[in-house]
Parts: structure tokens; C-alpha cells; sequence
């Protein structure tokens, strides 16, 4: 084991318990690095933010990226105290950050009652079968923001 | 279709087209209902506010529960004017809306050069064989910030 990774991971691992212990939230914590140096950091503030969507690895990813002023992390390794759930790892792709590092697992979570594993099983599924009704509805006009996309010559691709 | 849904789904693709023309992001919309109205919107603006996660439905519901002041979407409706991305889907299972409608899917957001369909891939396979590379150190303190979540006992499950 690299010992700057296990370096990172444990800060990643003390912000989550402090967090938990705290009643900020949730029991994540991220970190992300670049040349050495974290440049942002996440915790969950779910509960007490009253947003789904904070959780330590995207509370990170935007922290970094607004130190950045980019929407990418090239270069960049993001540690996170527990594996991703698919949120958070779809924000990865998104975000393209060269490396990631993770200590306990959907597993664990799964132990402490969060839904990792579930959404997991869920997200790999046809969406006919999945436990939130899903319905597919292709209108006439649904392709028509991609046209109009492609005809802006000015868009920023990402 | 019922009519409802249709109309809705439309205020998603026009939020979504209109964006893409405007220059503002991606060619995304989404519309957040509840007891048959509109509360909350979403588009997406990922390059112009430099954060990978502000897709149109993390938008959408981060408005939406400040809105109702809460971290759930219990008896919303969400709209999308495309099949959700896995970090939104992962988003939507956070927030635990009623019910799920969309448009166009990820074969159309891949036409149009979006990772959606390939991100779906990654999330779904051993992360030793992801794109991005992964590694699960389970170091000793791994679930530390667990045992700190179930101690307190002032904690909000989420």
C-alpha cells in the first residue's frame, strides 16, 4: 500500500466519523488530491442540508472543481471513505478524475442501513423491473434538445 | 399517455431545448411535480457553473426539497426530458420520488456524444475492470465512522 493513499484514506475516514459523531450527517467523508495536496474535501450533510444529493464524494467534486474553476479533475485522485454508491460514482465519470481509492464497501454500508447495495442492484436493472415505476414515454418532440445542441456551434462540450 | 404526464414531460423537453440553445449547458430539463403542479425545475448547467453534477434532475431536486423543506420527494412526481444518467437515477433512489417519467434514452444521449450509456456500463461491472482506475484499500479504521453513526443516538436515518 502506497502510504500517501493510506495518508489520504484516513482523512477521508476521520472527517466521516467526526461527521457522524457530530449529527452533521451521514458517516462519509472524501477527499480529493492534486500533486500531492488535498484541494477539497466533502462530508454528508443530507439531513441537515435537506439535499439527497450531499454526499461526501459530490460535495468534494464540486469543491474541488470550484477551486479549479473547471468541471473536469484531471490529475486529480479522490479518496472516499466508503466505495461510492452510484450517485457518487456516476459524478466520478462525469467529473474524470485519474484514480479512485476507497476503504469500506457497499457492503459495509449496507450493514449500517444505507442503500449502496440496493441502488446498486437497482441501477443495473431494465427500468420495467426496477421498484420506482419508470415509464418511457418517447414524444414526437424529445430529440429536439439534442437538435438544438448540435446546431449551437458556440456549446461547450463536456 | 395521460394527458397530465405528457404536459409535463413537454415543460421538461422546452426547459431542456431551450437551454441548449441559449448556451447555458447541456441539452437536458427537468420538471418536479407534486399534487399536479410544477415544484421545482431543473437544467443543465455544467460548463457554465464548472460542476459535473449539475444535471437537470440533481438541479431539479435539490430545488425541489428546499423547496419542501425536506431530504425525500415522497408522493413527487419527476420528469425528465431524458432517461436519467446513473449519478441521477442514483439521485432519484436518494430521494425516493413516486414515480419516474422520460423521453428520449441513453442510445439518443450517446447520438448526441454524452457518456450516459457508457457510465451505465462502468457502474455495472467490477470495479476492477472500470475505465477509471479503482482501489479498495479496507484499511483498519474502515468502519470507524459506522460504529460513530450508530452511537449517536441523536443521528437522522436517511
Amino acid at each position: 500500500m502506497n502510504t500517501d493513499d493510506k495518508k489520504f484514506l484516513n482523512i477521508a475516514i476521520e472527517l466521516a466519523e467526526e461527521n457522524a459523531r457530530s449529527g452533521n450527517g451521514g458517516p462519509f467523508g472524501a477527499v480529493i488530491v492534486k500533486d500531492g495536496k488535498v484541494i477539497a474535501t466533502g462530508v454528508n450533510s443530507v439531513s441537515t442540508n435537506h439535499d439527497p444529493t450531499a454526499h461526501a464524494e459530490i460535495i468534494a467534486i464540486r469543491n474541488a472543481c470550484k477551486n479549479l474553476k473547471d468541471f473536469q479533475l484531471s490529475e486529480c485522485d479522490l479518496y472516499s471513505s466508503c466505495e461510492p454508491c452510484p450517485m457518487c460514482l456516476g459524478a466520478i465519470y462525469w467529473a474524470r478524475p485519474r484514480r479512485l481509492i476507497f476503504a469500506s464497501d457497499r457492503k459495509d454500508a449496507k450493514e449500517a442501513g444505507f442503500d449502496d447495495l440496493f441502488i446498486y442492484k437497482e441501477v443495473c436493472m431494465d427500468f420495467q423491473l426496477r421498484s420506482i415505476p419508470t415509464e418511457h414515454l418517447p414524444i414526437k418532440t424529445r430529440n429536439a434538445p439534442f437538435e438544438a445542441w448540435k446546431n449551437n456551434t458556440d456549446r461547450i462540450d463536456y
